[in-house]
């Protein structure tokens, strides 16, 4: 205990310091009170992570909350702006990128079939069950589709670290998980795309979301099925040593597809993930993984703080928005958790439970379709209230539970677990 | 040859490619449009980087000319916007914090005299040489005083990056310079904070001045005097196995300090290379230089691709603008020089050339200056663009003239430089 009050101290003294001094200094720029807030996340961040780890529960738990801290509802020394979003982003895009690195496509391909089967249940649950809430609240119609929608985005990021963490991210049910994911995204945007135009009064085109879905399915397919030959064929031209000092080609590389991604309409973490899929064919020869980890364990923390950041506190304390919160957070859970089920006759069910439980947070993905709804007006602040207490429990118990259900394994990496052959089916 | 045709098809089918279908694309958010931006940023600073030194050329040139290409004056894919501005900030803070991880504290005491020189006579000569120049154009008072002001300010990230890839960081002229651009920008700050204070007609009292410089020497004082015995006492409680996943606490560090720094009115790049020159004390004994330095690799080319995307092209066409242009950066470089020159007698030519060189240029800190000028309507478009080209010539000018004379070491840092024994003197 006498470190935890060792933590806290430092957390404290840490924070207060630069404040304190920094609202003394009467005059800073925009660009200093940026440094400063990134300083703020960053650092509440680590500490927070640390001592969460320390306590036995994922990092990821202490990052969001060290968002919520230094955020605008407790100390205020952080507030929601493009470039910290932007930061915050990037961080996700890092992150996933580093995930994909350690993915190979012949690994997702070979667990295709139960990735579909897991996303199209996991769609389709938790949306009927989002339906069916807002019809027993007398809700329209449209608000009724509208939370289904919310509820169905899986957040794959929270899912992604806490498996790295546990070094279980090359296992069979993390890439059930991750290639459930990636199809979730397709179709949760086409979702998206549908409701959102019906919410503007648009006429809704068959030929519209066909269009939607084609592009981007097209543009998973273009990525992986150019891309993985691509790299193979070029691989032998390539010079490591030369190489070496490309590691800027490879960052540029995975932001180009992250916007790629946007471009056709898709997460920019998909695009990211898809290329680090790619760059993982080759990965074995080049010194690039410790590189991107570095990037990523600087601005992933980041991210997940400014989750915490866009939490509102003060609605928590409205015992309706608890009691709907808590029912939405059921059912988001079981919709998953169902989905994931589905797949237990052919793979039993250990790994068809860790893939229900990994599918359930709804994260950042959820926050970005919530706050299109209240923007255009859809939901009110209530309802709105409510949608995020759904997103914040469900991201917070995914890692708690995975922890409970995996067993971590010491080898963190695909490529120190390929050496010691253990790479398939460890810690299933 | 064939090889530079290769790296031009790759840069521009890369570039065109994502910028094609993101103007095709009808829909895209703020967050698309920094990623995309980013991209480019990244991308063409790297392949124009590898082009520039597979023409003998320094990469920082290669990225400073990424950036006239992407930017509003030719393909107009980047526009100035807080987000890519503090992402360049980000890059000069790491790479300031890289260069402060490869100097220690009794290194930069033992060439203080040396640094003292060359800052006092490298402020006072282009200060003169900037006053005059306004005299003989009869220029007002101010003016002549703001125009010696944008000249004294050294941007030494620009040398530092050139001494880094030399692989001559630590030697002593490079202490030298190092010493020197932290005095200067101590006193620079002085002067601006006057010199501005003077401009809106406030009255500037000799107690203000002296506040100013003594809250900034204090925190210099500070940071070294505290932090580096405050480092080695705690040194031996800290476990290297448990601290090598706080590579974050450690970019908290670099941050916190680099805030700091801006609170006191110092660049935010000083705090950063103070608090790396504290770690340097125990950087043998943990393994963050690699990842700080794929951090910098990845965030300093986008800071020194900014510096080509705020260059407005079209003001060169003005032949007056160049040929007044030319005067300043004559008057700019003698300046600097000759005081870089003053310790020859003790240092020798070689050194006391290298550190004049090494002083030259302006870059980001001489275009701040000239954009507070401009913002304040204290110098007219022309006066700007004049100072403009002095700013680009000087940060052009350092790097080719740096690789012609000295001979690049090929241990690339100090650590295993130190491991050989030649870590004194090497390089020069």
């Amino acid at each position: 205990m006498k470190k935890l009050y060792l933590a806290f101290y430092i957390l404290l003294s840490g924070l207060l310091v630069p404040s304190i001094s920094y609202a003394a200094a009467d005059a800073h720029g925009e660009l200093g009170g940026i440094l400063f807030s990134l300083f703020c996340l960053v650092f509440s961040a680590q500490v927070l992570g640390w001592l969460a780890s320390r306590l036995g529960q994922p990092r990821v738990i202490g990052q969001v909350l060290a968002g919520v801290l230094v955020g605008p509802s407790l100390l205020g020394f952080v507030h929601v702006n493009l470039t910290l979003q932007a930061l915050a982003e990037f961080g996700a895009i890092f992150l996933m990128f580093a995930v994909g690195l350690e993915n190979r496509l012949r690994d997702l391909l070979a667990v295709g079939k139960e990735a579909v089967i897991v996303a199209i249940l996991g769609i389709s649950l938790p949306m009927l069950g989002g339906y069916c809430f807002g019809f027993f609240h007398d809700l329209s119609q449209i608000q009724s589709i509208f939370i289904g929608t919310a509820m169905v985005a899986t957040s794959v990021g929270i899912t992604a670290q806490v498996l790295n963490d546990l070094g279980v991210i090359n296992s069979k049910y993390a890439r059930i998980i991750l290639g459930a994911a990636v199809i979730d995204d397709i179709l949760g945007l086409a979702i998206l795309g549908v409701v959102s135009g019906m919410a503007s009064g648009e006429e809704v085109s068959a030929i519209g979301v066909a269009t939607t879905l084609g592009i981007s399915l097209g543009f998973v397919f273009a990525v992986l099925l150019v891309g993985v030959p691509l790299i193979r064929r070029i691989q032998s031209h390539l010079n490591p040593q030369k190489i070496s000092g490309g590691f800027g080609l490879i960052i540029s590389l995975s932001l180009g597809f992250a916007a790629l991604s946007g471009v056709v309409g898709l997460a920019p973490i998909i695009g990211a993930f898809l290329i680090g899929m790619v760059l993982a064919e080759v990965s074995d020869n080049y010194d690039f993984q410790d590189k991107v980890h570095a990037l990523e364990s600087f601005l992933a923390p980041v991210f997940f703080a400014m989750v915490g950041v866009q939490l509102p506190l003060a609605l928590l304390a409205d015992s309706e928005v608890l009691w709907n919160g808590a029912v939405l957070t059921i059912i988001a859970i079981l919709g998953k958790w169902l989905g994931g089920l589905a797949i237990a006759p052919q793979q039993g069910f250990e790994v068809a439970n860790k893939v229900g439980i990994g599918m359930v947070p709804r994260g950042e993905v959820g926050l970005i379709v919530v706050g299109i709804g209240l923007s255009t007006q859809l939901i009110d602040n209530k309802l709105f209230a409510e949608i995020v207490v759904m997103i914040i429990a469900t991201t917070v118990f995914a890692p708690v539970v995975l922890r409970m259900i995996i067993k971590p394994v010491v080898a963190p990496r695909l490529k120190e677990a390929d050496a010691l052959g253990t790479s398939d089916g460890k810690g299933i």
